[in-house]
């Protein structure tokens, strides 16, 4: 069961790569009859510490959050340098890329997973936590990313 | 808020479109370490009457459903009719397709999405419910659909 894998069944969060988050952000505030929140865009290497596919990398993305009773939305503009999110827009254009399940202790989590075959693809730290993507795409037809908060 | 618009806020399911029903299921049985459910077919027109973009079709898939503790994974394998389902494999190959919510008052509830812009796209019978799918997907960058019980 997934909540012996990861301690949690519980999916957090449905997050979808856009191309301009402004307008997607618009149109999520539309539907859902709340004010447009403002993006917020992730840290700087010094701090965000992203590694992508094993090696440091410069990359950022605009991200903006809605929340539903039971799970959250978070749309994803990258930006254009190597990343998880880059790819998936390449590879895949617009759409949903991963769900997201919040854990504790991120390191052994992240282990079985990769017993599992699941590679881990990215990774970084943010203001009270951190969080690691892991390709499933091949297999579950969608990433998988660990929320550890501190 | 959506709540007013619906009647809920609560996402229900997350349908996910795959070449191969079989392979991925396995796949998402492994992961979440259940048994593998057997995919059930959706009915033939006579009872299912399904339309697409307004017209009848005679379109069916296979679908395998999972459950998490706060949510519902549906894997979609469609065959070669049309349908909302073969579109979006063919613009956009595999990956989520739509979030649903469960609603009452199926009639209602399209009339106000409709009267947002968001065109329903498919609809179609189940024992004990319909289903009604709005291609939000230029807008919100995944499909919505509606489900009624009875």
């Amino acid at each position: 069961m997934t909540k012996e894998l990861l301690g949690t069944d519980v999916v957090v969060q449905i997050g979808i790569i856009v191309n301009d988050i402004e307008k997607t952000a618009e149109e999520w505030a539309k539907f859902l009859g709340v004010t447009k929140p403002e993006y917020i865009i992730t840290d700087d290497y010094e701090l965000a510490q992203t590694e992508y596919r094993g090696k440091p990398t410069k990359a950022k993305a605009k991200l903006a959050f809605f929340s539903l009773s039971n799970i959250e939305i978070e749309l994803i503009e990258p930006d254009d340098e190597p990343s998880t999110w880059r790819e998936f827009l390449t590879e895949h254009g617009e759409g949903v890329h991963h769900i997201a399940f919040k854990i504790k202790g991120q390191e052994e989590k992240t282990q079985r997973l990769e017993k599992m075959g699941f590679k881990l693809v990215q990774k970084g730290e943010y203001t009270g936590g951190r969080y690691t993507y892991f390709d499933s795409f091949p297999r579950l037809k969608i990433l998988l990313e660990l929320l550890e908060n501190d």
